[in-house]
């Protein structure tokens, strides 16, 4: 088993931080996405894709998503869950991991795949299709994080954690996030309970925070 | 426990065929789209998402996302599992759910509502803030379903269902988007894999298909 990463793209950070807080360790290797390796012949024979994480099982298979390559490890590490354990917790772990990604991450993919000249023919994260950017979606994009940021911060005003009582895989997916908005030129969350939110969970979190370079 | 639905919605579909093959009953009723009940006040109080699917449990907790409320049954009915048995499987249907979202019905949503004129001011299907359509993204759907096609014939080439030997949540999303993709005025697979795989899910469910009407 073998896991290709890099350390501050939100994607892969969501396993990197996953697997810290679940004491996982794997054999990895970074993948530089600032010189393109994750696109080039040899990585792509990896993953045809060309995207990070990408997770080899031992038997050959290959897993491409974030979540799926977190699931697998909850499937064979349960404890402690980062997905829920009754049932009402994993549809709420499930819930805003969803929410999060589809209001607030991809108003962040919207904002930067739209606009930097390093994606000006790879305006979606995960085709290797070459896709044109559309600079309305730019627009789009503050207009749904501003709504996101409001939904947070209503949310951690009335729960610890976004699923509720247990820090769970959704407060790593909503801190990549949060953390990815300013390479995206998006506004960090200034509500209290969503400031709060974050200062605890980057207090828990060992390994280095994204944000200083574009993902890939 | 309350369930809020609509049978030709590819959303809510997926929760219909889910408890279809599980054999569930639940207590449901029919929400009205062509009517924009879903927008209603009386609804917007019930999931003020104003989305569908919608699941509110006895506690009162509501839950929005069709794959987190199939994920709650799943938690309290585990056989036969949709979502994985074993790890690798686990991370499989994971893996395509997310593939077929991501670049399938995606792009059926890219073209469905930026171009149908019901969507003006709603651009997103997950939103009540306002989004503008924007028409370009008609295009970007209609390459990202082109290379959505190839990917489901290739994988369904060498896998009788999407995450492998077993049926599972994975293949309710593709087919719930396939069929989607006449309303979104997107060419049906004509792949022999895809093809056969079709027939046979189509034939093993019971409830109404989707396509005659837009999604809400």
């Amino acid at each position: 088993m073998k896991l290709y990463l890099n350390d501050w793209a939100p994607s892969p950070r969501r396993v990197v931080l996953y697997l810290a807080e679940k004491g996982i360790s794997v054999d990895r290797q970074t993948i530089d996405l600032g010189t393109n390796e994750h696109l080039s012949p040899e990585f792509l024979g990896i993953n045809p894709r060309g995207t990070l994480p990408a997770l080899i099982l031992d038997d050959g298979t290959c897993l491409t998503e974030s979540v799926a390559i977190c699931r697998y490890f909850e499937a064979l590490y349960p404890a402690p869950a980062l997905f829920g354990a009754m049932p009402h917790e994993v549809a709420l772990v499930e819930e805003w991991i969803r929410r999060v990604e589809q209001e607030g991450y991809a108003a962040c993919s919207y904002a930067l795949r739209n606009s930097a000249s390093m994606f000006h023919d790879r305006a979606l994260p995960n085709a290797v299709l070459p896709i044109p950017q559309i600079p309305a979606l730019v627009e789009r994009g503050q207009i749904m994080w501003s709504g996101f940021l409001g939904t947070l911060e209503k949310r951690l005003a009335q729960n610890t954690w976004l699923a509720g009582d247990h820090f769970s895989f959704a407060d790593i997916v909503a801190l990549t996030t949060v953390d990815f908005a300013r390479v995206a030129r998006l506004p960090a969350p200034e509500g209290p309970a969503t400031v709060a939110w974050r200062a605890a969970i980057t207090a828990r979190t060992a390994p280095p925070r994204s944000g200083s370079r574009a993902s890939g």
